[in-house]
């Protein structure tokens, strides 16, 4: 009320203005976050528990939700807010508050620059896409699905001006799934990949002798199976008080919130091996989940920093774990344990070489391993880079499809259904989602040697079935840290002292094979 | 756009913005309802499937989504909408969008003459209330419990006076559990319930034979009597596309939505009459839930008339089918065949006699029979009704509970654990709740009456396991009817031909009893 204001007060007075309104902001993203947080609940409840009659009443439900999330997420007063603390000296907020700030800015600006109307189309585009690429790829026939290819391609474009109407568009759609990525990073890494790819497999096929796994084949009763993994899962550090394991038809991690982590497993009566890793595998994206920073719950410096740095963590513990020497010491009597028909006279050794065999010919991405998915991946990358910058057409697919495959891979699809139409993404628009599955495998590879270096006898602690010294680095290391950092170069830099270098995976695999393929 | 206008089209003029106010209310209520429908969905999984540990984050997601509802419930447009509608002659609609609009405007009134600060407070007081009430019960001392329940009388009060000035506080909170119900009628109700039970219940206890149920006690593994209710709710009509049935420590019904109904069911070992009459009881509101009018989706004609009206549906499978005569013949070879061990020379009859036993003395409502239960809420309601009223203090109720338990139940309680303070629902601020129960029971009563009538050979059919017919007329009768008619009294009218006559329904336990009791 007094006009005559001592200096200090002065200065003090902006600086109170800034927390009030980063409290502002914080409420009102909170309050986003536990509508999400419902959104992913229904999402889990429509995989796992939803009566089939239910489907239509669903979709009414999930659409009310997510027009009240987008409101809320578009809401003018937090535009305010955040154009206020944009504007402001952020000095006295912490750099998790700062990077609040600036994500929530990022975010509110990219929903903010697509017209209601656009969003429509998009959803539509989606139901769409999805129906006419089931029909294609049942008829096997790319043709019936080049116009809705093309309308996504259109659409795309149109969404990547308004979004940001100076960068690449490739570049621009990339960010909604690898922050801080570009697609001429993505040429460095992606070229030293296949420089270093293409001729470690075409050696491992022609030279190498692959491990024996034929004695892995049987009749393992998926119950049993769902037991042992229920086991692992918690040995490596699921918490089951912050979260419930199932069976769904597809697997995956999901759920409402770092306390309330929904992981979801599938087993095959005929495969033991892809039923544990693909457990372990969920199990590791859902540490990532249960390992979020609590104190800045809600905020999106809490979410994980990209797709690529999520997969990073389910790809630690499926590959270099779970796909490790030591792991299969801890393995093997386990499997035994709940499969006593198993052949007693096998060795770890056997196990872990069983467990890593190159599966060649590799025509389909979701059947390959470790060596040949980088592959797909690369295709993938170039194929849609050139399609969204128009240096190739829509129809132009099938074609540099198998070359691509013939050149990088050594095989060619027999058919478009087990070829270029075999992955759903593009169906949904999704171009620049790709490249974050094996910037994830890189990533984590990276972040487990690094891992190694600080935690000193950590072989013997995963032969001995010991997981929580890894699984608290991780934890404090990738987990608690969220979105600090705008880019996953940046984590890299922070966490193993180096961004992404691909020579540091591709040296893996190179000493991982050679040896198991006695070259 | 031009000046003169045709006579034709001057009336209709008028006629189609009945319509457009009528469509653009309807898409303004059916947005609410699919939220709300999601707040039904979230509330199942937490009785459910939530893990132990994510009870504080699920209490933000709920008070987000609650807060929602709230705002899109209370919302302008909604009320500008309502107010041309009920200004407007409503001729062209049929009478179920006319009830819509009815109900609608009941609903938005009464929502909207409650200051958020008050419903703040009220949450506040809930939460407050319960873990008083828990303590109290625990200690077994209702002066603990005082307090917080004299908050609740004044709160009450306070918001029946915004709800509604003029008329009686008791009336205008019944009206929230039993639409058009009055305390008037309900004086009449319950005064010929109390003269007719209070002399029946004495003769049965002084006079009568009790069944022999000694025979029906045994171990039953509650895997094999949740296999028995599965079978025996698909029988009755549960359809398992449109719904769930799972196991929760409180049975309920509840879901999202008339094709997404979730039922749990609770088992007790050592009581196997328990869990069958339980599972039919929420067999009975989930055929209402499952039947409601697909037509009318999302608008409140659609909802449930009222809680006693619900519990009508409940009850009428519970106590009028379940229990009596015809269902036994169709029980006891199921019984036999999902528990071998029950003895092999008891009747269908000793099986009607035996679950019709008089558990007296009855201290505790929540597990009387059909005998003594309406007793328990006549007491409930003339002291929640004289509370409200001012005509007795908090302080009073111990003692006038245990004076009408002695007069009307022939039994005193031993502490007020297991006297004043067994129900929750004063802790919650629940009044006008109680008497729904027994309206229920005695709506039953009456329907069933009227099916008996409608359609002949309904007891052969019940003995034969046939049980279509009685719900598809209890479909067209009482489920798609919803809420056209205003009250219980006008349903009753429009299915029975009578408003709801108490004489019924105990004309009904005096013929069943005084022959089981051979008097």
């Amino acid at each position: 009320m007094a006009t005559a204001v001592a200096p200090a007060t002065a200065a003090a007075a902006p600086a109170a203005a800034v927390r009030d309104d980063y409290e502002a902001m914080a409420k009102l993203l909170r309050d986003v976050s536990s509508l999400s947080s419902i959104s992913g609940l229904v999402g889990w409840d429509e995989m796992t528990m939803m009566p089939e009659g239910a489907a239509e009443s669903r979709a009414k439900m999930k659409s009310a939700l997510a027009g009240v999330i987008h409101e809320k997420s578009c809401d003018a007063a937090l535009g305010e807010v955040l154009a206020k603390l944009q504007a402001a000296n952020l000095d006295q907020l912490n750099q998790f508050e700062q990077a609040t700030v600036r994500e929530a800015a990022r975010d509110y600006k990219k929903l903010t620059a697509v017209p209601k109307e656009l969003a429509q189309r998009e959803a539509e585009l989606e139901s769409k896409g999805y129906q006419a690429w089931v029909k294609a790829r049942q008829a096997s026939s790319f043709e019936q699905f080049a116009p809705v290819l093309q309308e996504w391609v259109d659409l795309r474009r149109e969404k990547a001006a308004l979004v940001d109407p100076s960068g690449p568009v490739y570049d621009t759609l990339l960010d909604d799934f690898e922050k801080g990525m570009t697609s001429a990073r993505l040429d460095e890494i992606f070229g030293e990949v296949k420089a270093g790819l293409v001729p470690l497999l075409a050696e491992l096929r022609e030279r190498g002798t692959p491990p024996s796994d034929a004695w892995l084949k049987g009749d393992y009763a998926t119950e049993r199976q769902a037991d042992l993994c229920h086991k692992i899962a918690v040995a490596l550090g699921f918490n089951l008080e912050h979260g419930r394991l199932d069976v769904s038809v597809h697997p995956f991690t999901g759920g409402a919130h770092p306390t309330d982590v929904r992981m979801t497993t599938r087993f095959k009566q005929d495969d033991l091996t892809e039923g544990i890793t693909g457990a372990i595998h969920e199990t590791g994206h859902s540490l990532y989940e249960q390992g979020r920073n609590l104190e800045y719950d809600g905020l999106p410096v809490n979410q994980a920093l990209s797709m690529g740095v999520h997969e990073s963590q389910s790809l630690l513990w499926e590959r270099m774990v779970a796909l490790g020497r030591p792991f299969a010491a801890y393995l093997l009597p386990l499997m035994r344990e709940y499969f006593p028909s198993l052949p007693a006279d096998k060795s770890a050794e056997e196990l872990y070489g069983a467990v890593n065999v190159v599966k060649v010919p590799s025509m389909i991405r979701v059947e390959a391993d470790e060596v040949t998915y980088p592959l797909h991946i690369v295709i993938r990358y170039e194929l849609e880079k050139a399609l969204i910058e128009g240096s190739i057409q829509v129809s132009d697919l099938p074609k540099l499809w198998t070359a691509k495959m013939s050149e990088y891979l050594g095989c060619e699809p027999e058919s478009d259904a087990r070829g270029v139409l075999q992955d759903v993404h593009w169906s949904a628009g999704l171009f620049g989602y790709f490249p974050t599955y094996s910037l994830g495998a890189m990533y984590a590879c990276q972040i487990y040697k690094a891992a190694e270096a600080d935690l000193p006898g950590l072989s013997d602690d995963i032969a001995a079935g010991k997981f929580g010294r890894l699984k608290l680095w991780l934890n404090e290391k990738i987990h608690r840290v969220g979105s600090l950092h705008p880019s996953g170069d940046e984590l890299m830099k922070a966490v193993t002292g180096a961004p992404l270098d691909p020579q540091v995976f591709l040296s893996y695999l190179k000493d991982k094979y050679t040896e198991l393929y006695k070259l």
